[in-house]
């Protein structure tokens, strides 16, 4: 099953010179949606997940079926001022500005295995943040793993840098 | 497994006199978890769905794992404004205002099954919009699910008097 091909690329969007990759078509696809799920989570099954975090809000698509299909619970990282009990915070640098990921101060049991699941890495702003979150609720985060990669943008080396191991399933390069 | 006793009531939640009932205890719980995906997915597994559409946000942590135990693709309905290519959107009332959900125009082939898959139904505003943007669409809507129904505020026969079948795991009575 070649994934690569069921991503749908817009060019100029959102904005002119960006060419967005678009996952829809993928997700959309049985057989692909299926081979995208078992190639995110089959890496893991030897390696005792207590729990996925998905990152809002591509990253809950995936990441629930790989908990499923990893047998663990879902916690989810959102965006700002979207998750009702009490929660920790992470700002990150945009290309202009900021923006800002939460988590459940209780969302993790401390000491426990986490793995995180988004869609695409590019710079690897919120997957950095991710990654800060859990380790500030105590939590173990033993890898990282996405759909898409862009490495020209350098995001996964980054997220490797901070000692979490990273996995994707196809790049594109020239972005 | 009792999924009920998993889900955490807030108080007085996003505003004064709401119990806002937190699946995120259910979901990081990973026997939870399990027991509620299997129990939206299963009663599906004879009745050839070709395809779940899930509600953001928590629709789809939801609706990817059922896609996932049913062998079908995925598709997302989302706020207004967060997807890239061609949309048809539906506007539903709130009890201050209006809002608006999105599917891509192309995100469904005709005459195809697809199945609704939300965490939780109240009024039934956001579920309706999601069956009439499917109809646009040429989906066959061939079913509803919910982990919890709110049955006092009726939504879920709402959605069924417009012909969709409907299911929810639990309930929560004087909501």
């Amino acid at each position: 099953m070649d994934i690569k091909s069921l991503v749908r690329t817009i060019p100029d969007y959102p904005s002119p010179g960006i060419q967005f990759r678009d996952i829809t078509t993928l997700l959309h696809h049985a057989e692909g949606f299926e081979a995208c799920i078992a190639r995110l989570a089959d890496p893991y099954k030897s390696m005792n997940i207590d729990v996925v975090a998905g990152i809002e809000a591509r990253g809950f698509i995936l990441g629930g079926a790989v908990a499923d299909r990893l047998g663990t619970g879902f916690v989810p990282i959102r965006k700002q001022g979207k998750l009702p009990a009490k929660t920790i915070g992470e700002t990150y640098e945009l290309e202009y500005g900021t923006d800002e990921v939460e988590i459940h101060a209780d969302a993790i049991d401390p000491d426990t295995n986490v793995l995180i699941v988004d869609d695409l890495i590019a710079t690897g702003g919120t997957a950095c943040a991710a990654v800060n979150l859990i380790r500030k609720v105590k939590g173990n985060v033993v890898g990282a793993c996405f759909v898409i990669d862009l490495p020209d943008l350098g995001g996964l080396k980054i997220v490797e840098e901070m000692g979490v191991p990273c996995k994707s399933l196809i790049e594109f390069e020239g972005d």
